[in-house]
């Protein structure tokens, strides 16, 4: 399975991040077809208290690099990438990988 | 679910990372028990070419956040996340979260 993992900076303003990415962002991004799997984090402190660098991760799946390129430049994806910036103040990265796995990942959905 | 996400910066010899990784280093870290789910990838350069600002990402999961600091502060955690150092030239960070699915995630083993 291929993996687009976006790392989102920690926010000028965390409340409206938060109301803009779940009630704004969230239902565009959910009008792309095709993805075989899409999880949301928000980081927490590490165990010693430390906040990390970055304030979200997400993970979008696909089952290869072509079809998750495919997915982003259907009008549906690029509306998805173009809304980015609306919120996204602490800046967002971009990782692209090929998900070699050791232990079987089982994730239902809860949203 | 319970996700660690550790992410690996640029090794100063990407081939002696690659090497210790995956022969020294995995089977240490297989010895931990009580992952719920095990990840590993290699950065690829994004649709533009570029390099990403990380090397590789690596996903652990358990099913809570105390189950996964129990898992790394067991025996067999410690000397997995001891051994870090002896690889992560280009440096290690440490994202925690709580998963939140809006598709689910299903990832047979493929090492």
């Amino acid at each position: 399975m291929y993996k687009l993992t976006v790392l989102y900076g920690h926010p000028t303003d965390p409340a409206a991040f938060d109301s803009y990415y779940w009630e704004k962002h969230l239902p565009i991004a959910r009008t792309m077809a095709g993805l075989t799997g899409w999880t949301i984090g928000t980081c927490e402190p590490d165990p010693s208290g430390a906040l990390p660098p970055y304030y979200m991760v997400v993970g979008l799946y696909a089952p290869s690099r072509a079809a998750l390129e495919a997915i982003l430049a259907s009008p549906e994806g690029m509306a998805t990438v173009a809304d980015v910036p609306n919120f996204a103040t602490g800046g967002s990265t971009f990782l692209w990988d090929e998900e070699r796995v050791v232990v079987p990942v089982e994730l239902p959905v809860t949203e």
